[in-house]
């Protein structure tokens, strides 16, 4: 297919690299054009701005955070005035309700399709194809997007037909990856305080009750308190632990442990934590318990 | 080997069962003896008290608390008064830190030996020979318990040279399971008020980031709201969660996850949920937030 | 002092009638004219936009939240755009530090002057006048607003010379006031499990270690449970509570009893509480406890 | 009257001696007898076991914790062995709802008479005769016990006929009064990030809404962060929230609030703070904060 994408950070540019090689046909855009070139290489096309982005079928976007999105989807240059009819965004950026719910609305009224079809896993697995990622959207535009959605993850689930359920879906789960991060370091701060190293104690979890890829990636990290580099920032825990809770402002809907997560990352940050890897949070416990 | 197995509940007599299937020549102890019918044809003796289930090279305990193991372990007729030189107290029943360190100190001032073996999995994992047991002890005494532990479970983990580390395991273990309880309770709230019924929901979160047996076992309940008959009751859980808390005291741990579930499960039970299964703490995200 | 007066809810309608009480000459606006009557009645006149409210000396505001507030401020015929160099905006509203310091900086820019006053007490207590006020802001126009904050308040106390640290201290006293509902909802729902009446428990403490208004008509309108009509809603509660996590989340503050009071007007308005006063949360606890 | 006392720590030397100024005739019981001294020059007599400070008509008892009372009470040497029919127990210790039931079951069978009275106040307020006592048992004990409370204290509040209920007050209350720690220290950290010292903003919450000596002492506390010397030690602070939280345990009474201040009271022990005052749980919101 003849796809725009726009937004070429570290999941982005792998999201893309594997557009390319499933052999569609790729013109990219990001602000600074610098993390073009490795694309560019592998055959795709390099737009000068939004618009060139949105000649095709359809227009994958993945950006940091609703502000981003906003900005490359208004507007006079922006996606809404640029992409053709029937044509279909795919947002695979994690954003908020509210503006999903805008987006699905603006593209409606000038017959655009919109998919939602956030993603989960962090960038090695971009790059293997390894992401799982949650559609959801009117089913012929699903249908049109599934192509793509094929050639970027390992699986594709659709959540509905409001765009905005995958979103809530994906919001919800970073949330559930974010609880096993804290459970996790409350446990092993209290083994480690009884004895049991906090990797073996990963060790003797992961054998037994917790053999799940999640548990293990970040409870090494945790065991190990290794957080440089970033696979995905504390800023970023923060921003989707809020929209989780945004959410559940909107909808009614308390949620007493994305509380406690919330000022885990506060805490985090209020110390220093920005560039850190949002599985810091999961020595907080340790610290608390008067551990180093 | 020739064995002793005293209390036989759902768990217990699961447990004995697999030891008789494994060639072991078991003498059977309840408090109520109608329980021992079943496995008294299958080849188990009857003890007529705790110190006849004591006379082989090892025993094995599976009671509800620590009021129960300290009443068959103490006193004139108890355990530590029965057992042999050098015969090994395996005790696999969730029980406090404190009761444990004094098992074991008590054991080997009568040069007894003594094991810790608290097993993670649910009575249909007991009767499918599917547990996991995390032991602790002497290495001697874990050699000596091997074969027993083996007919009882899919897979033994050794958390430490220290008995209560085994527990402390156990403990942290329960505390994992009831935060994942906790979290997909809060997460398929605000899912299902968002749209997306909670049985899709535990779908797409399972085929996706969380397919592990806790997660689906626990989800299917939490999402069909079945909570009868408990497989681990409700009170039970409250103990479990409580007996976490009082090793953070004792350790000095804060554990604001684990106060959170207290505070979860003391609110089902004020509200009449003593005979639920303890994934019943999953619903009252869903009720806070006025979903029934 | 010739003065605007915009916002006339039961407390900005208090507070301009003892405007009028102090001599004041006051022109009122309200985006609903029918409010306006009985202070006509008293000596107000009546504007018909809000240019018309910004003809004096001075304006105050007294509206619901953001939105109200920015509403009249901004545009072509907002208080910016109308009020004469020099003259004062005296905004009473509860709102966020975010507008509080956009106001400030608006108005240095057209050099007017702006002085935040938000107000502690519940529509009786402005009608009493017996607010308490605090101000921030220039120390000169402090001065300039003295005349009328002493006309609307028993006392005005000065937070500082950013207009924003009134709103945060405003912010925060909320905050503590709800703090005072949680805890005193806590401790008598345990009382009265333990067999002592709510109204018993008040008085004991009003009369040993709680002699403080707040702490005794709040635990009045609790042990009652009379909750209607509301003299502070529900909404604008969670609304306060919000602000002040936002200002944590901005300043990197993790506020964990603040947390648990969001969580407790969720579950308040997710329970059909919308019309109950915000004291309501304090019923929560005994809800939890399983009373009623 | 003719009376025993046993404990004299701060507060019991306190009480103790404002019985002696009273005019009561006092018997004193201390295990470490050198703090006898000032008192007995003060005209009490020394007893040298707790059976000789039990000869009178009533004895005061103000120790440590559970175990400390219980170790007086009970044995062949103990209170209940000693007193004489009729005679009176006045327990003003701080201790479980559990030990309370005990003592009142214990004494009623053996024609004594209970009345807990725990009491509200610092050393200082003891030596002043400022304390609030709570008193609670059969009516006929309370009137007997009265001028012994009168001496002691600035007022006794009766809380209903069953001993216990006394006891329940007390913790409630010091539950009420490190909510206001925590509370405060959560506000005053908000203020501080935001630009307002923790001594300013003290001020201006007491001089408005937070009028209160309880509010004022911690706060003033907190804001200096002046922890030493204890007046009450933070690991008191721990076991009377743990004590709350059992009642709460007992009762089925859920305590979200109280939950979070275990937590804080285990952090500041795992970080070191074992001697300082309970209210330094406070300064841990600006901790988390970053401040320092």
């Amino acid at each position: 297919m003849k796809v725009g994408f726009i937004g070429l950070g570290r999941m982005g540019a792998a999201m893309a690299a594997n557009l390319l090689k499933s052999g569609h046909q790729v013109t990219i855009y990001n602000r600074t054009p610098a993390k073009a070139q490795p694309l560019i290489a592998n055959g795709a096309q390099l737009a000068g701005c939004v618009a060139e982005a949105c000649r095709g079928e359809a227009v994958v976007t993945m950006l940091a955070d609703d502000q981003a999105l906003a900005g490359v989807s208004f507007g006079t240059e922006g996606i809404l005035a640029s992409l053709a009819p029937d044509a279909v965004h795919i947002s695979c950026s994690t954003i908020s309700i509210a503006l999903s719910k805008q987006l699905a609305d603006s593209h409606r009224k000038v017959a655009q399709r919109f998919v939602a079809a956030p993603v989960f896993g962090r960038p090695q697995a971009a790059e293997a194809r390894q992401l799982f990622i949650i559609a959801a959207g009117d089913p012929g535009a699903i249908t049109a997007a599934t192509p793509l959605l094929d050639a970027m993850g390992q699986k594709t689930v659709v959540a509905g037909e409001a765009p905005e359920s995958a979103n809530l879906v994906k919001l919800s789960g970073n949330f559930l990856i974010a609880s096993v991060i804290e459970s996790f370091g409350e446990a092993s701060a209290l083994a480690a305080k009884g004895g049991i190293e906090p990797q073996r104690y990963l060790e003797i979890m992961s054998e037994t009750l917790f053999n799940l890829p999640v548990f293990k990636s970040y409870g090494t990290l945790i065991a190990a308190a290794k957080f440089t580099p970033a696979g995905f920032a504390a800023p970023l825990g923060l921003k989707d632990v809020k929209l989780a809770l945004e959410a559940g402002d909107a909808l009614r809907v308390p949620l007493p442990l994305a509380s406690l997560l919330r000022d885990r990352f506060l805490a985090l940050l209020a110390r220093g934590g920005e560039e850190l890897d949002w599985s810091a949070i999961g020595r907080l416990a340790a610290a608390d318990a008067g551990l180093q």
